[in-house]
């Protein structure tokens, strides 16, 4: 057991917190969304929490925790639904909120701290110069941005611009080294692709710049189905319209909206399915000529309402939103993480839907994939058991719908990452001792893991980066 | 023969020019880049040139041209390639060119007045709010707008927006009709379709609303291959990047760069083939990365140069610029145009350059066609006879690339708009006498035509429109 005491001394003047109570709050995220994890990581807790105002304070905290031997896990605001931020090890909880602030906005590019919450950076982009972030995570209004560059992978307004795997959707990272002498790295274009969705693993950020479009007065609009394949194949439609600006288009199964979304299930009927959208004001004339040519009903527009109050953001129905708002009516149920390829992604899920029908219920994201149309899908599934679960994937797999299995905690196993000997020789540069969230990289650990065996992994291998 | 002296006492107060030399001289379009079509239209000529300044004007010289029963043919700035802006039964010219006005700014937004030449716009909507156009032809800087609204199709920009030809591209259009009192319509959403690249035959457009993007101060970049097909296999990819912005693709075969582009012809070697892009500042550093990887030597950046005086926009080497380049250098040259379907764009392109080789040297589009990455072409096309030029023609359509054919001037032999009877029946309100543009619409003058034949069309018919 490392020597606390003689930790938070060598930490003097550092926020510290000790309290095993309010450490094991900031040792916990959305983990308990899957049956699984929930089992699996309920009794993980770190020993401190320390909170740096400050790049000079990360570096002190990580040349003290180096010099302890001990672990460190970073934390932004613990939205992630795979234990990413929890410290499977204890250790520190290195806790980044403290650092919020946008620090420079230019044409197209916004520099900010770590710890700056993403709403917070789009209002203040939109101030200053009618700008905002390309994409965000359906938790904009909580989580924060290096926490998403770490731990997610795409969002609201990844049908424009695809997802943080693709090359120039983060422009630079500020990065400190786990070291007896901490270094600050920068990084860029390839090697960017080290640190994002790596789950802190490689380095501690301490400063994003990211890539701004311009901001639109985004229109909410719900538009509904009969069925749910109408919704699908609208939704699908929509988004190969070139001319029509939206940032969002999510297809959501019947009884989802009726029955969970408690706050907009005035305006659908029980067995009605939606898409939901976000639409550029510009854009709506054209958008309601092709909603009505789809045959699709208007159930929800935010542009004619008189009053928004007590609504959420049309967003905050979509992504692992849905989950959360049927989870909270029905603890039961849990979800998964499904690709439908292009160009077949329609007919993909017409065959999923076909054959689990209400034990799935369907929830797709269209999105840009490498340039190409497709939807990856948030379906519900209404658990059972662990078997049934493995099964449901196993079949979706079956029908060429690779699963990123949310029930996983390491980078690997969950489908997320490729790790490979590009990455492994970074992480020995930049965390020797493997004190960065250990437990989460399955290649550290156990480098005869066998990582390829034909699996899709969402941020592909280094090595596939490497000038050939 | 009208009686031009009537006509022009009942135009009084109007400008109005009658000498010979000067009529033709606003006569004439590009027609002659095409060998056939400067045989068929040479010595086409109108009566009078009719320069409204305002719509009151334009309403007062259809009324008194639908009295007179003399045809009207609408002119922007006649950069047209087709002989579009030619009128095949004398009459009237009604010059655009002075109502000029941009109106409105609003966010994502512009209304301007018919003649306002489209790079005017641009530098307006950027000086005022950061916006521009989401695409504009190579012939920006001497366009109109309501000329490319009513004659072009698509341009620099289009790899981001498609083209016109898609809905929200042009967000309103007001439009005077050829009757004994003349009425001004208001069209938005799928109406539009029958007035936008109608040759104006379908009403003279008095006021456009259109879309704007954000605007940036783009970077020319050309990037240079040892052979075409590594140039096309790179721009291919690089329009499949999601996260890398840019506004224009454009692989072009050796020769074409070095042997015509003679001001940048400094940077490109004898046996280079390029591709032309326009780069966003921020998403220099990732193209660059990208660049690199694909094995493309950076031979031109215009951020890097000391001064780009003398040299023109990257842009305007594109599109029907290229053309134009090998034109002035070589008058024997001619070109198509041709669609390349995706997914085997690239595969297409590689057969046909196998077939033909220097024969018809290679110049690629890349855009967003229906939601999907393809390309189209402008390839050169060493001209020997209209005999080979039309096996040419059927060699691609054969090898499944559609040939929207530049050496017809009506909408349909072209192949850039499909014809029906919505089309007809709304000519027949808004013009029953035939007098715009007349010769343009083979389905007014020859009703027995057969348009379909399993031909392409650029511009889908009205009816395709329609809600089913
Ligand atoms: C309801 C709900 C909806 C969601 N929707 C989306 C969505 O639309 N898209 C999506 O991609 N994700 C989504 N998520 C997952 C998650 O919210 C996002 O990834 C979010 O951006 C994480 O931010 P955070 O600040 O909460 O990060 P945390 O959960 O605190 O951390 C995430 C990971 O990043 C690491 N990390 C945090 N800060 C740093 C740092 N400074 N340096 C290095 N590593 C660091 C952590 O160790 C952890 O591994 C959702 C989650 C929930 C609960
Ligand atoms: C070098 C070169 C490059 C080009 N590049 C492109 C390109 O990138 N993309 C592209 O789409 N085209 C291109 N073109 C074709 C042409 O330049 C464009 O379509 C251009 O926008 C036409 O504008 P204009 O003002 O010259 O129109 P004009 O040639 O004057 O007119 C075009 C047509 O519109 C009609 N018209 C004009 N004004 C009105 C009005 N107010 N109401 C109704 N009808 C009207 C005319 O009768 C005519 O049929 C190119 C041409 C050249 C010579």
């Amino acid at each position: 057991m490392p020597d606390y005491d003689a930790i938070k001394k060598d930490l003097e003047g550092i926020e510290v917190e000790d309290n095993p109570k309010l450490v094991r709050q900031k040792s916990r995220d959305f983990f308990w969304y899957s049956p699984i994890l929930k089992d699996q990581l309920e009794n993980v807790t770190a020993d401190l929490v320390v909170s740096p105002a400050s790049e000079e304070e990360v570096i002190r905290t990580l040349k003290v925790a180096y010099a302890h031997g001990v672990p460190v896990t970073p934390r932004g605001s613990g939205t992630g639904n795979y234990g990413q931020a929890m410290p499977l090890s204890g250790g520190i909880i290195l806790n980044l909120a403290r650092m919020t602030k946008v620090k420079e906005i230019g044409p197209g590019r916004v520099v900010c701290e770590p710890g700056a919450i993403i709403a917070d950076v789009d209002r203040q982009t939109k101030a200053h110069s009618g700008q905002e972030l390309r994409f965000h995570p359906s938790t904009a209004n909580t989580a924060t941005i290096a926490g998403f560059v770490a731990g997610g992978s795409g969002g609201v307004g990844s049908i424009n611009w695809g997802g943080l795997r693709d090359l120039g959707n983060v422009l630079r990272l500020r990065v400190v080294t786990m070291e007896a002498e901490p270094r600050v790295l920068e990084l860029s274009a390839w090697d960017l692709q080290k640190v994002t969705h790596a789950y802190g693993t490689n380095g501690i950020i301490t400063e994003v710049e990211m890539p701004l479009t311009v901001s639109y007065d985004w229109v909410d609009v719900l538009v509904g189905f009969d069925d749910f394949m109408g919704a699908v194949r609208f939704a699908d439609a929509l988004a190969h319209e070139n001319g029509i600006l939206v940032k969002e288009i999510a297809p959501i199964a019947a009884p989802i909206p009726f029955q969970y979304f408690s706050r907009h299930k005035q305006y659908v009927r029980p067995d009605q399915s939606v898409v939901v959208t976000m639409v550029a004001p510009h854009a709506m004339d054209a958008f309601l000529a092709f909603a009505g040519k789809m045959k699709g009903e208007i159930v929800f527009r935010a542009d004619t309402l008189e009053s928004l109050k007590g609504l959420p953001q049309a967003f905050e129905l979509t992504w692992n939103h849905t989950t959360l708002r049927a989870l909270k009516v029905d603890p039961t149920i849990t979800y998964l993480q499904v690709q439908y390829p292009s160009p077949d992604h329609v007919a993909k899920v017409a065959e999923m839907t076909r054959l689990f029908g209400d034990e799935v219920p369907g929830h797709l994201e269209f999105m840009r994939f490498s340039g190409k149309i497709q939807c990856s899908g948030l379906p519900l599934v209404r658990f059972t058991t662990k078997e049934r679960l493995e099964e449901i994937i196993r079949i979706h797999e079956d029908h060429g719908c690779p699963v990123f299995n949310p029930h996983r905690y390491t980078l690997e196993e969950g489908g997320m990452k490729r790790t490979d000997a590009v990455q492994l020789t970074f992480k020995k540069e930049t965390d020797p001792k493997g004190l960065l969230n250990p437990g989460k990289m399955i290649a550290w650990e156990n480098p005869d893991f066998d990582f390829s065996a034909g699996k899709t992994f969402l941020f592909p291998g280094l090595s596939d980066f490497a000038e050939a």
